[in-house]
């Protein structure tokens, strides 16, 4: 009998050539298939002695030439590809195979492709991967859900070929059905957050202070050896610092300022607020790169009057590089703590048992938001793991305490020059609202009561009371 | 032959009786049925008297009793109740027959029944109604959608039953299929956005100005005599000027601090998010209030370190009503922009032929957000239909930018005294960055190509391109 594989990878484009690539380098025997024999065999031919592969033509030949319980992993377009994909080789398989989709479905889609396999004695594992292809290939990060059972199997292979962080894999089984994707997409959200937080650090520099890109990259460099180190202030300066070879000017003033999305913080967002967690910080990165992109509305708004003031000068300018940092930091505290608050409301919704601390260790190799941030976000779900919000946690708490004044006058000077900064600015609302003895909100109920007799609670008692509004003595009444 | 129902109404609670009466009450003899016979019978009983009313017991009986084409108006929650009584009546009706849901149902859910019943022969008419049960009753804003076709029948009873100001009826045909629910939809985000900013104004009066709920009822009740005309503003300052019998405090701070919502606000959000639709405005008035309602979150915040500063004095407190006013009118124009914006983008993917004039006109009177400022909105889309942004017209224009120094200037104060304003912010964040020359976006879209190789477009030619990040030269490439 020949070897067999221990696990089989189908959709051979560049994730799932990587991930197989990946496997088989940590020395697992990996079976191959794709769609058209082409990428197959190209895979083979110039990967071959990276390991052992298993290459197969037919879905039935990918099949057995799997160990049982047999493991495969999808990395096709989510969506419809996927469901085909499914279809294709659940028929094939018996009780106990385990298919894992690695692509970006949406979780939703995973806990019902969870449910329908389940019932025909499979397991289904919607697995969030990130770190890209380069990820993919040297480390990433591994969000697997499904069933702990799946997880038996899966997780020493996944464990394997993950990013390691001071030798621990970045890798964790997340919680049942659609938890690993659910996770994913809240990464992915935290993501489009931090990277607006970053932008608009770069715009104040450049807009209040008057540095040129050079300069900010060297700014950013600074500050990539303190509390902000990650892989995305680090590859901030990278960018900030490179010139056009084409043009001679910074890149980032040749590149047309519209960013584009892809659809995962479009999604976190819309899952909050299903979810009622205010996440205001990934909603306002959404709509800034949907504001960026609209370039009719952009044009035609182009010379709407703003304010005209001189930019900063003196002591002001030369705290305010600092103050920017410490605004960044704070605002990116709010950000994560907003974020680890969906993932807290999804799975107390979807009945997961997650860790969240454990999701902050593996976020902090192979992914894009990694970053040595989140050592202290493990450390404050290790100390309390239902922590309400991140903000109360012990050091958070301190350093946004402590970074609030400059905060607050970063903000101030943006406010008065007329330099948009959404992120910081709703962090902020969100920090202060959060602490606010008494919101404004009864008055919103007062509102409500009195147009749409909604009805209101009261802080002196128990029960749901209207008031008549349209009676002389305005009484109240037990609704 | 015995005399036969203009219209007919199913679904008899507060809504459909009112709305039944005020048919009645303006001539038009109206079929009434209710899943249960009671309603209807003491519909007749209470308000027989009102005008011609045919009883009906069963749902034969009532489409028996109704003109052709039968023109019967669903009046029952939204969701699978609509289903059913759609396919409790649709069997017994013919060709060009009309079913109208003024419920509150999701316009994607009206668009499918609307085809559904189009295949069927029927018309199918989604439409909004504003004003709560007192509108319904004396006048609500209505908004039809569904075919052209059923507005030749139905338009006149809804035009006549509908508010009026200056003499014009506050219902026009919106567009078809699922249009009207839609933009009554947005109405509902508009109006969350609306009452997030008063209940902004009024902490910022409380909390910076240090005035009594008392006071601040003055305001409210002076502003009404302004530009800010409006029913909401109206009834903020009945609201604050009302004392609490019970306890002899104002109102407004024996009213527990959290904020309802009833799904509509949130619907507006998610959509706008589809659509690519910046509508920031909206989404913080719904985070807004889910945070004011997260207890336990708040409990554990408490205490969190705010700033430790006076609030105003001197000229800054004299000028500080008058510069809340400025605030709160230019953030509003923002909000109803934005709004706007959204039914612009929801006409062009679903094919909507909208008049945002229109749509402007018929908000004047019967609903939540009526208000003297929508006359403005009205001209500005009158002189230019395609208007791309509200903030660009004349009138809205000038204002906004005479607003701008105290409305930044409100901010910077709330910015420094912990008063949460995500409301007032981000209005301003997406003024400053609608007009601005460049946004930090071009540094996100190097950031995408960085880690993602996601591509970028150039200022200065066309295509799309990569830069090789990973090689010495970092030399770009066309994509």
């Amino acid at each position: 009998m020949s070897k067999k594989a221990s696990i089989g990878v189908t959709g051979l484009a560049v994730m799932g050539r990587n991930l197989a690539r990946n496997l088989a380098r940590h020395g697992h025997t990996v079976a191959l298939h794709n769609r058209s024999e082409e990428r197959t065999r190209k895979l083979v031919e110039e990967f071959g002695d990276e390991g052992e592969f298993i290459p197969a033509y037919s879905a039935q030949e990918f099949v057995n030439a799997l160990e049982r319980p047999r493991q495969i992993v999808i990395m096709v377009k989510a969506g419809d590809p996927t469901d085909a994909v499914i279809e294709e080789f659940a028929p094939l398989l018996e009780q106990g195979d385990v298919i894992v989709d690695a692509g970006n479905a949406h979780f939703a889609d995973t806990r019902r492709r969870e449910k329908a396999l389940r019932e025909r004695g499979l397991h289904f594992v919607g697995t969030g991967v990130s770190g890209g292809e380069e990820g993919a290939l040297h480390g990433p990060s591994i969000m697997p859900g499904g069933s702990k059972a799946s997880y038996q199997s899966l997780g020493p292979l996944f464990e394997d070929i993950s990013a390691k962080v001071d030798g621990e894999p970045c890798c964790t089984h997340i919680g049942a059905d659609g938890a690993g994707h659910f996770v994913k997409m809240v990464h992915n959200g935290i993501e489009y957050a931090d990277m607006q937080l970053i932008a608009e650090s770069f715009d104040l520099l450049r807009g209040a202070a008057g540095y040129g890109p050079a300069e900010i990259a060297e700014v950013f460099k600074t500050w990539n050896t303190g509390r902000l180190d990650s892989y995305l202030i680090e590859i901030t300066s990278e960018v900030l610092k490179h010139v056009d070879p084409v043009s001679g000017k910074p890149f980032v003033d040749v590149v047309e300022d519209a960013a584009e999305q892809k659809g995962t913080g479009r999604w976190t967002v819309q899952i909050g607020l299903d979810l009622g967690v205010p996440i205001s910080g990934i909603a306002e990165a959404v709509f800034a790169r949907s504001l960026s992109g609209s370039k009719p509305l952009r044009e035609a708004a182009r010379g709407l009057g703003g304010p005209s003031r001189a930019p900063l000068s003196g002591a002001a300018l030369e705290t305010f590089a600092d103050d920017v940092e410490q605004a960044l930091y704070a605002s990116k505290v709010v950000a994560y703590a907003q974020g680890f608050n969906q993932i807290q409301a999804g799975a107390a919704e979807y009945g997961w048992d997650i860790d969240l601390g454990r999701v902050a260790a593996i976020w902090r190799g192979g992914c894009i938001i990694r970053a040595k941030f989140l050592n202290d976000i493990t450390s404050a779900y290790a100390d309390e793991p239902t922590l309400p919000t991140l903000l109360t946690s012990g050091g958070f708490r301190k350093a946004v305490e402590d970074a609030q004044d400059s905060w607050r006058s970063v903000i101030s000077t943006a406010v008065r020059l007329g330099i948009p900064t959404p992120g910081f600015a709703t962090a902020l609302s969100y920090y202060d609202g959060l602490r606010a003895d008494r919101l404004p909100a009864a008055l919103v109920q007062g509102q409500r009561d009195f147009f749409g007799a909604h009805t209101y609670r009261r802080v002196d008692r128990e029960g749901s009371f209207h008031t008549l509004w349209a009676t002389d003595d305005r009484s109240e009444v037990d609704a």
